[in-house]
C-alpha cells in the first residue's frame, strides 16, 4: 500500500516541513497532500481567475469554491488525515476538515499543545492520536508503515 | 415528509430559542435536535457516569465520548444542520459539526455575524444558506416546509 | 410501503395536478413532492429572506441556495422521479433533476412530448418509463402499488 | 493524485481543445475524459453495432444506451467534472450530467456566458466554480494542482 | 422493528398464500411485499399504459420497466428476501433477484426442491438459509421475530 | 427520534435485564434489540427448522444462518450497540458483532469487566463508551436521550 | 482509463474467445476477468482444497464458497459486466451476476439469442446494450473506448 | 488485478509465513497485510511514541490508536481478509477484524482447529471459507488467481 497523508490546518509555522522531513529522513515511501499554504494566493484565488468582485464577501464565497475543488479532492484521496491546530487564529477551516474525514471514516490525527485541550475535546475523541510535536506524528508514521518504534528519548 | 433540524454551536445566547419559538409561531411542523446544552452537564458526564479521572484529558475524553453517542446520531439523523457561530469562544465544535455535516451531503445552514465572515469562507461555502440571525433561518425553513415568503420587511 | 412521489420539472401548466387527482380518484395512498411552483417565490426566496443583492447572479445564487434545501431533500427522500419536460423554456433544472436521481438510483419516468425525444435521449434512457400524458403516469403508479391496469383505451 | 477532469455538454466549439492545449502549456499532468464527440457516431453508434431500428425512438435508445457505458463510467472516475453550455441547442444532456456529478459528490465547474445565468441558477448553486472562459477553467486547474495563480491580467 | 419481507419467483403455485397464511396463524406482525403475480398484467403492462409496439422485444422492454418500479422499490424496503425457483420454467428473474438482493446485502432465504440444488449452487451460498417448503420460511420468520422454534415434527 | 439499542453478548446473567428495567424505571422511551439468549434453540434453530444434520459443523452452520437473519438485521436496524463481555467463555460472536458495528460507523459501548481490559483493548479503542456495570449503561442512554445525569453516588 | 470487463455465464461455447480476439484485433487494451471456465475444476475446488464431503449439497456449498471468493471480487473490479446466456442449460448463476451487477451500478451488456427474448426481459430491461453476437459487444467495447464504429456491415 | 490479502489474528505460530512462502512458491503474485506482529512493539506503540500513561487501560488505549491506523487502513485496502484463531488466548481481536470485515463484505477466510467449530459457528458463517491448514489457505488463494487446483493429495 503506497500510503497517502493529507495535512491540513495551521499554515504559519513549519509543522509541515517537519513532519516531511521527519518521514523522508525515516526513509518512508509516503505521498503528503495539503491545501496551498500561501496565505494570498488562497485568500485570492477566485477573483484572480474569475474576476473581480465587489463585496468581500463574495470574494471569499469564489476563493473558497476553487480551494475546495483541491481540498476536498485531496483530503478524500487521502488514507490518514492530520489536522494541526496552532496557537492563534480561529482554525474553524481546520476543525472542519477533522469533521469532514471523521465523517468519511478516515483514520484522523490531531496534533496540538495541551492548551487547546479542552476546546478539542470532541474533535480529538473523534481522532485516533493525539499528539503534540510533528516529530511524533513522524513517528506514528513510522510504526505504522514499518512497525518500528522511535529508539530516541522521548520529550 | 416530517422535517427535523439538527442546531449545532454556540450554547450561551438564546438562538435556539428563537428558532424554536418563530417556527412554533409559523405553525410548522417539524422536530428540532442538538447537543446537551447545559454547559456543566455536558462537561461532566464522562466522569459523572463511569468514576472519576485524575488528568483532564482524559476526563474530557471520556466525556466527549458520551456526548458523541448524542450528538452523532441526531445529526445523522437530521434533515437540516443549523451551526452557529457566537462571538466568543473558540467552537471549534461547531466547525467539526459542519464539516462532518457536509460529508454526510447534509444540507448545511450557517449563522453567525459579518466580523466572521472571512474565517468562515471555507465553512459558508459548503453551507446553502449563510444567516444573520435566528429568524433567517425561521423563515428558510418556513420556504422549504410551506413555500411562502416573510411578510415582514427584512432588517 | 407508502409511496412518495416527486414531482419535478415544468411550472406553467397543469400536469401536477392531473397527476395528483388522477391518483386521488384511483384511490391510491401517495404523497407528492416537489419545488416552489410559485415562480415569483422562487426566483425572490433568497432575497427575500437573506437580504437585498446587487447583480442578479448573487441573487440568483443566494434564490438557489434557498431552494435546493427543499429540493434534494425531497428529492432524495422520495421513492419515485417523475420529470416533465414542457414545450418552452430551456428546463435545465429539469434534467439536472433527473440526472441526480439517476445517480442515487432513483426509479425515474420522464413525461415529455414526442418532439423532444432526440434532444431526450440520453436523459430517457436512464429512466424507467418515458411517458406522454400524465394520465399515462398515474396508470403507471395505479400498477405500481395495485397491480391494475387501466380499463379505459389507451391514446 | 493524478487528476481526471470529464468535459460534459456541448460539442460544435472549440472549448475542450482549448482547455485540454492551455493545460498542457501550463505543464500540468492530468488526464481528459468526455463522450464522444463525432456527432454523426454519437447518434449512430445504437444501430450501427446493433442493427437497424425502424422507430426514431428505439434508435435513439439504442443509442444511448452504448454512450452511457462510456459517459457514466468516465465521470465516476473523473476527479472533476467540467460542464459546458454553449449559445445553442436545448443541451439536456450536459444539465443531466451536471446532475449525476452533483449527486456522487464530484466538485463541479461549469462553463456559460451570462446570459444563461438566470435559467442555469440551480445547475451553478450546485458547482464550486462557474467559469465564463475556457482559459479559466485552465487557471482553476492549474491552481488545484500547483497552487500557482495566473499572471495575466484578467479578462 | 416492523419487519418487512420480499416474496421473489415463481409465480404459478400457492407458496406465497401459505407463507403469508402460515405467518398469520403464528400471529407474526410483517408485511409482505412481491412483483405483481397475475402474468398477463405482468406481460402486457407496459403497452396497455404507453400504447401499442410492434415489436415484441420493445414490448417487453416497456413493460419491465413498468415492473421495475414496483419490485425494485420493494425488495430495497424489505429486511428480508425470499426468492423461490419451481420446477419448470427458466426464472431468470429469480435468479436476478437473488444477486440484487444479495449485492444489497439482504438477508436471503432460498426455496426450492433438492434437484435444483446443483444448478443454483452459487446462489444458494449468497442465502442465509436454503429451504425445501414454504412451511420452512414460515417457521424461520417465526424464530426470527420471536425466538420460538416449531413445536410440529419436521418434515 | 425513537431510540434503539441492541443488545449483543454474554446470554448468563442478568445484564440485558438490568439495563431494560433500569431505563424503564427511567422513563426512557427506547426499544431494545438483541439476539435469542435461549441457548438451546439458538444452537438448534436450524436443524430444528430445516432438518437433521450429520456433522455437527453443518448443523452449527445451518442454525449460525438462522440466527443471522435476526441478528443482523435488528443490529444494523439499532441506533446505538452495546457489547457484553462476561467473565466466561470465549464469546467471539460479541467481538465479531463489535466489529461488525464499528464498521457500520454505529456508536459502540462494550461492558466488561477491569481484567479485560487487555485482551479487548482493540474492541474498547472502537468503543465510544467502556462501562462497567449495567447501570452505567442505563446513565449514558439517559444522559443521551434527556440530557440529565444520576443524583446516585457513582459505584 | 484502464477498461476491464467481466464475462459471466455460459462456459460451453467459445464467444470470450471471440470478445477477447476481437478486442485484440481492434487494438483494445482492456483486461478481461471471469470465473473458472473450466467445469470440473469449478465443481470440485471445494473438496480438492478442504477435504471430502458426504452430502452433494454441501460439496456445492464449500466449492461455490470458494469460486465466489474470486468471481464476486473480480466483478467488482470490473467496469463493465457482459453476462452471456447460451442455449442450454439454466444459468442462473449468470442471471445472479447480471443481478449482483446490476446492484452495484454497474454497466451491464447482456449477449443471447432472440429465443430467449421473454424470459430475460427483466435481465435486459437492467441491462445498457442486449447484444446477439459476441462481435458486437466487440464493437461495443471499442466505440466505448475509441469512439469508432465498424466499417463491415451488420449481419 | 493485482490481488492484496489481509492476514489477521493469532501472532505466535508461523502460519503468516506457511501462507506466504507457499504463495510464492506457487508464483501467486499478491500482497500481504496484516498487523504489527511484534507483539512487545504492538503493546507498547502508544506510549512509546506518545509519552507515558500512568493507567494500565489508558497505555493500552493509545497503543490500539495507533495501531487501528495501520490496521483498518490495510484491512479496508485488501481484497480478500484471512482471520487466524489460535489455540490459546481470547483472540477477541481477530473476531472483531472478522466482524469489521464481514460488514465491509470483504470475502473472508476463518483459519482454526475444528475444537473451535461450536464458538466460532457465527463467524464461520460469514465466511466464504474456513479453513483448517495455512497450505489450504495457499491452495485457495492459488485457485482464486490462476483457476489451478492442488496435485497433492488432501491431508
Amino acid at each position: 500500500m503506497s500510503w497517502t497523508v493529507y495535512l491540513s490546518g495551521e499554515i504559519h509555522t513549519d509543522w509541515r516541513e517537519r513532519i516531511e522531513r521527519g518521514c523522508a529522513d525515516a526513509g518512508l515511501e509516503l505521498t503528503f497532500y495539503g491545501p496551498v499554504t500561501d496565505h494570498a494566493a488562497s485568500d485570492d484565488c477566485g477573483v484572480a481567475i474569475l474576476g473581480p468582485e465587489g463585496k468581500p464577501f463574495w470574494k471569499d464565497h469564489l476563493g473558497a469554491g476553487v480551494n475546495a475543488i483541491r481540498t476536498r479532492s485531496l483530503l478524500e484521496a487521502s488514507d490518514v488525515v492530520v489536522v494541526r491546530f496552532g496557537e492563534q487564529y480561529r482554525q474553524w477551516n481546520a476543525a472542519f476538515d477533522a469533521g469532514y474525514a471523521a465523517a468519511l471514516g478516515k483514520p484522523l490525527i490531531t496534533l496540538h499543545p495541551e492548551e487547546h485541550d479542552h476546546a478539542l475535546k470532541e474533535v480529538d475523541r473523534a481522532a485516533l492520536v493525539v499528539a503534540r510535536e510533528p516529530e511524533q506524528v513522524v513517528d506514528v508514521l513510522r510504526y505504522v508503515l514499518d512497525g518500528t518504534l522511535p529508539a530516541r528519548p522521548q520529550a
